[in-house]
């Protein structure tokens, strides 16, 4: 054992693939019966799926009722997930789990009781904030960073009492900092969708400091693909993206990273809904250009997302590397947070 | 002229008084007729009341509707000011105008176009964040103090269009200096209700260099009473305040000087009121001790507010001066931010 190196051929990354747990840290799609279709025809067995992003308290309420809408009208294909067996389960049913995320907690709008209402509703993963200033810290793109806030810190207590998710993807480094050292020991926090910084230095990627500071804690690391965020630009594919996964597995190991794709199939660029995502609030000032500019997406298409076991393949991954990246380090990582 | 030195008696102080407009840019007072009552006998002119601390868009609107019926209740006592001519015509008329005032933009929510309709309202005076962290910057008591923020600069723009004054009392430092020197040069914020940090070191009062800085701009210093956060703390009287006012005329000079007492008559020490202003956002973690700690107002009652033109004699001060720092001065100020 150790040394006996089995190289894994396309086929049988087909085959690991298939039969793998996948599960996608983030979409953001224009969503509809196409992508959930896609998500099907794409073997992919559980999404964190954006329903909060600038929404105050009705319009997060109003997203949730849409979905509940979706997994009626769709149950041939999705179900919510409220718990890591959900998404086990799903599996074996042959459909989609849909974690409900937030991107943004301004669904509670001030109100710390509201994250009880929301987690129960079966929303499990919230970001702390989204590109700018809330009540609880600094996003990004934020002209200073306030770090974690004491309103954040009860944002943060509360929870972790209630097994909800911390989401630093688009958080500031010193917000995202606090808020890693903060959080309580068996709660660390997560970037669910980001690249990494020593690979390509830009506000939106993490820092290998912060990288292997919330490994330190048991944290997760989602990788996304965003052509203008990785090494080689749009000219980025597949094979890059593997290489950036293998980039943080050398930060922190091979346990505690995954995928997060940030796929937002359906939507274009420009639209209407990008220039909403793209403005403080969703019509105050623009925050990014990315809204209308090209953006490459290497994992392609979300049907073509066994594509990516290919390329781990490619790159000599061992099978148990290729089912814990692929899905069970996030399963592994929701469960201590979720608990039982 | 000005060698001849006209000592003002304490009749005349009074008839003075009597005589002058006096403005008060800061009362949160349990409101009342007994508290209007108090303003009519203590021949106070106007008064920026605050009608917004915590409160969201629904509860910033009950407290509008509130003020109106007041308004309609209490005809003989009080009025409505929505401009600096309709203080003038309180004075004539012998009644108390009303500037309904903010003491923290959360009645906005997260939507800049409700500014338009509480300016509308008659919401004349906004604090830009109360104690803590929101969208626009960092109060006192916040871990971290972010400066303006990103959305906070497009708050302290849309009220400069709107003519609505920009008050940084509870403001941090450093988002204080930022919106000071943010702020279109026509309309400089104020600080309505603080106390100097030259004469006594605390958070919540402000520094000789911001104090002089908001001056150079051409903006207003209210000076507020609070015992322990005066040089003599609990033992502060009538005469130290107007040696704090000196203080501060010594810095600015004595035309943007004026009196925010933060009178909160009617207000138990404890008293649930107290309590709700001094938890973050009304209810979540505690911010300041000052809801059951005592507390001396060294201005004394509302109805004895005559007793202040008294000690400004006793100090020498000459006519003019006291009718400045009494009310022209807030007048003038705020003719400057309202404009025609």
């Amino acid at each position: 054992m150790g040394s006996i190196e089995t190289h894994v051929g396309e086929t049988q990354a087909r085959e690991i693939y298939a039969s793998a747990i996948h599960f996608d840290g983030l979409n953001i799609c224009n969503w509809s019966r196409e992508i959930f279709q896609s998500w099907h025809n794409g073997g992919i067995t559980g999404v964190s799926c954006t329903c909060g992003l600038w929404e105050g308290l009705r319009g997060s309420l109003a997203n949730f009722v849409q979905w509940k809408t979706w997994f009626e009208q769709h149950s041939d294909l999705i179900v919510q997930a409220q718990s890591v067996a959900d998404i086990r389960g799903a599996k074996k049913d042959g459909k989609t789990a849909v974690l409900l995320s937030w991107q943004n907690p301004a669904g509670i709008e001030d109100q710390l009781t509201y994250l009880r209402v929301f987690q129960d509703l079966g929303v499990r993963k919230m970001q702390l904030t989204y590109n700018t200033q809330n009540y609880s810290g600094a996003g990004y793109t934020e002209l200073h960073d306030s770090g974690l806030t004491g309103f954040g810190r009860e944002v943060v207590d509360e929870m972790a009492r209630l097994c909800i998710v911390v989401d630093l993807s688009h958080v500031g480094p010193k917000t995202s900092e606090d808020a890693i050292n903060y959080s309580p020991t068996d709660k660390p926090p997560c970037f669910s969708h980001i690249l990494p910084g020593g690979l390509k230095d830009h506000p939106r990627n993490k820092s290998d400091h912060l990288i292997r500071l919330i490994g330190s804690k048991g944290g997760f690391v989602g990788l996304s693909q965003f052509g203008p965020h990785m090494k080689r630009g749009n000219d980025s594919t597949v094979d890059d993206y593997v290489d950036a996964l293998d980039y943080v597995i050398s930060l922190i190991g091979e346990d505690l990273v995954g995928i997060g794709s940030d796929a937002s199939e359906g939507h274009g660029r420009p639209s209407e809904f990008m220039a909403w995502c793209n403005k403080d609030k969703g019509y105050a000032r623009q925050l990014t250009p990315w809204g209308s500019q090209k953006v490459v997406k290497p994992l392609g298409l979300l049907k073509d997302r066994a594509e990516l076991a290919c390329a781990m393949a490619r790159k000599g991954w061992s099978e148990a590397k290729m089912r814990k990246v692929l899905g069970e380090n996030w399963l592994n990582y929701l469960e201590r947070i979720f608990g039982q």
